[in-house]
């Protein structure tokens, strides 16, 4: 099953499950909202209501306000490993607040502020009940399925301070969507897809979601040993090499640029760079 | 004036302004939730409602949903000194998720998975108004008032990878209020209030929020050039020195201690630290 959030000719939003080329209206303001309610992606699944048309879909971000955005640092193995680190024995992991997020096909807004402005493609777990302190069989049975999110970043920000937020929590910054994909259709909790980025059409990150140090279900029992995690929460698994601040000479994003973040079998973030502030 | 957030019998929260020895019910659930209505701070300066004794009130989180808590590191400017470090340039950021938080005489709930569970007293600035790139006047203008943030800390898991995030979001951890006070009580948007850290009646932490060396006005311009500041969210500006980790020998929380985090003019935490976890 997949399902998306759609904005309405009136402001407001709704949650649509994908039917062929139809979208169903679910009733509920979001996915977010969806995964909370009674009965959640059962109810889902075969909810019937008004119909739109798929290909004029404006998506709004998919969870617009989950509680919480965590996000892992370094995670893919062969990155690691081209860049001569040892494998790290925990997941570093930092935050994004919700109000940085777009949706799917909206426009990212580089901030006047910064000079370096960068892509990070990743797999999103989207949390679809509440847990803590997960077993193996309760972090599975808690991940509702997956999204992409890029996690675009301003570097100069980023490293500012020894801690990353301040690069990572920028207004308005990072595409989530276009699409929450339940676990089944992707072959279970620890799916292995193909990733992708592009900026203007020219291939930069390309790895496999199989490829990650510390998996999904993994992820989910380690940060639900600290906090409940909720349903809607999102948990950014981490980007492959090839972000430009890494390339040689470095590449950032600039205005006009359009950047793609896809997943095999999830969707396309598909996303014009334009200029914010003054 | 002074708010806070309190639990009802029923399960309830709801928001209530201190009239003397009573508390006045707002009629909305909690002080994000005032802070947010049309007519905020002013509206419920005069509202009228139903009275309770205040020495009954149990304290919620002062903002149990806010959309951001933002907290920064080091900066008392005695405490750099002492630890030989040269001022910083910028304030380190980083954020607690708000399932962290309790109310301000609630226990707070110690994991069984840390050896160094810690203390830092704090100002926390309450915001009032949506704000973005505030300028002076209008960062003054975005700070509804101040209370008192306890940011627990399990040191051994701050200290796993070089982001300090793991460490700061237990859940259950973070005592927030009892009040907001509104910036005229203080002094105005800069107050410079005795602070201080108890711990079984033992002061650990004493020093002045006029020592700090990134104010509240310039924290909500700094955090407001990256993204929204929304009604009720906080900002932590900081804790003094004497935390337990930087102590000879180290000295941590362990269950059965009470922890007291208090600011001149803002009111007192009280918790008692339960264990958690098996």
């Amino acid at each position: 099953m997949k399902l998306a959030t759609i904005r309405l000719g009136d402001g407001t939003t709704t949650a649509v499950r994908v039917a062929g080329d139809a979208l169903v209206d679910l009733g509920l303001p979001d996915v977010g909202a969806v995964l909370a309610s009674a009965g959640g992606l059962e109810v889902a699944a075969s909810a019937d209501g008004e119909r739109y048309a798929g290909a004029d879909a404006a998506f709004a971000p998919l969870v617009p306000h989950p509680t919480k955005v965590v996000c892992v640092g370094l995670n893919y193995q062969n990155h690691i490993k081209e860049m001569g680190r040892d494998l790290p024995e925990f997941p570093t992991l930092f935050c994004k607040f919700a109000d940085t997020l777009v949706g799917a096909l909206d426009d990212v807004r580089r901030p006047v502020e910064t000079e370096q402005f960068d892509w990070e493609a990743e797999l999103a777990v989207v949390v679809g009940r509440q847990v803590r302190r997960a077993d193996e069989a309760e972090a599975e049975a808690a991940i509702a399925g997956f999204t992409v999110l890029n996690d675009v970043t301003c570097r100069d920000w980023q490293f500012r301070t020894r801690e990353w937020l301040q690069g990572k929590n920028w207004d308005s910054t990072t595409p989530l969507g276009p699409f929450l994909v339940t676990t089944d259709e992707v072959g279970g909790p620890r799916p292995a897809l193909d990733i992708r980025c592009e900026v203007n059409g020219q291939v930069m990150q390309q790895d496999n979601t199989g490829d990650l140090l510390f998996d999904p279900v993994h992820l989910v029992r380690y940060v639900s040993t600290m906090i409940r995690l909720n349903p809607g929460d999102i948990i950014a698994t981490g980007t492959p090499g090839g972000v430009g601040h890494a390339r040689k000479p470095q590449v950032y994003l600039r205005e006009g640029d359009t950047v793609v973040a896809e997943i095999e079998g999830l969707g396309r973030l598909e996303n014009r760079v334009v200029s914010e502030g003054s």
